[in-house]
């Protein structure tokens, strides 16, 4: 049975995995999974995972959560050398902002994201906003330096999670790159290594972003 | 040049990397980053990374810092099979865990501690409680299951992490598993599975727990 992904194209992670498998070309389909009709509470889809939480990849009666597992299970059977390469020190630092993102790009995005266009009140616009900038400060100056990318010359998996979480905040029409001219070069940069497939993935997205700039 | 870790005993990753190479018998030498003393805020310390965090891993001129992308570093060229085997799926479930635990087993657990330990106000305490009590529910019933171990009948370095994690509330004398004996089960058979290497990577973390008790 060919692999299915069970997504909600709102949710970065599943944006970022859409993209790297279409850009390995591993075949897929897509269940959709619409958060906001509440789909990941209904029963079916908790039978699939308890956590009911998006992404899950399902290959026959494998299922798995955990959007950056799914890379590392896909790069044992599927021809991901480009974008997750093997050699040993250069994948560990790709794993090392795979790791890193988490509670960083993720989490701190994602809060300024949720207060300022879900009115969340997860705590104050400002403090979400002055945690977003501490993040973007590391991303630029620990991670990206002077490099292309995140590891290095070339575009890996690490760019495609950095730039579809970096999204997130900009639905409002947030500039996040003001005073980060490399952090803007460098996003411009891994958004066109990754077209038609960014685009693609982020329809949904940028349909929302133009009704909440709208509302504005 | 022989690997380098520095590491502080009380940090709980740093902990279940040194059990997990010891372990594994990957040679390697201590190099203690005293957190009370402010060593992570030294200029010494910055130039080997400038996210002032530890663990990190020193091979020759190659620094990593993020304890999982080390677990997986270390698996390229050391003899990892038995606690991160290489079966696909198993590994998979494995990872799935270690991704999951960053905002999970790692967050929650510490967050009680801080507040509980060093009387850092990042919530009240009884949010605190109730956030992690939840992912002990979640910890029990969608990773452990009615497995011996959290991926299956073996023990791995998803076990290692998770109780390393899991002692941290318990520094106070809080007994986390009550309402959990499955819980409470596996992570005495966890802990019994990894000595003398638990107890050897706990001693000063526990005589920090007995000085905190004597004073309640």
């Amino acid at each position: 049975m060919v692999l299915k992904l069970y997504l909600d194209y709102m949710s970065q992670p599943c944006r970022a995995l859409d993209m790297f498998m279409k850009m390995s070309k591993i075949p897929f389909v897509v269940h959709p999974v619409a958060l906001r009709k509440g789909e990941h509470r209904q029963d079916w889809f908790k039978k699939i995972t308890p956590l009911r939480k998006v992404p899950v990849l399902q290959d026959d009666n494998f299922y798995l959560t955990e959007s950056i597992a799914m890379v590392r299970y896909l790069a044992g059977s599927y021809p991901t050398e480009a974008l997750y390469p093997k050699n040993l020190k250069l994948r560990a630092k790709i794993d090392e902002y795979l790791e890193w993102q988490h509670v960083n790009t993720r989490i701190l995005s994602s809060k300024v994201f949720l207060i300022e266009n879900l009115k969340i009140p997860l705590e104050p616009l400002e403090t979400a906003v002055e945690n977003m900038e501490k993040m973007l400060y590391q991303l630029e100056t620990m991670f990206l330096k002077d490099k292309d990318f995140i590891a290095g010359d070339q575009l890996t998996v690490a760019d495609i999670f950095a730039i579809c979480e970096l999204m997130q905040p900009t639905m409002s029409g947030r500039d996040i790159f003001e005073g980060h001219p490399k952090l803007r070069e460098w996003f411009q940069r891994a958004k066109a290594a990754t077209q038609p497939h960014f685009n693609e993935a982020h329809a949904v997205f940028n349909a929302s972003a133009a009704r909440v700039q709208n509302k504005l």
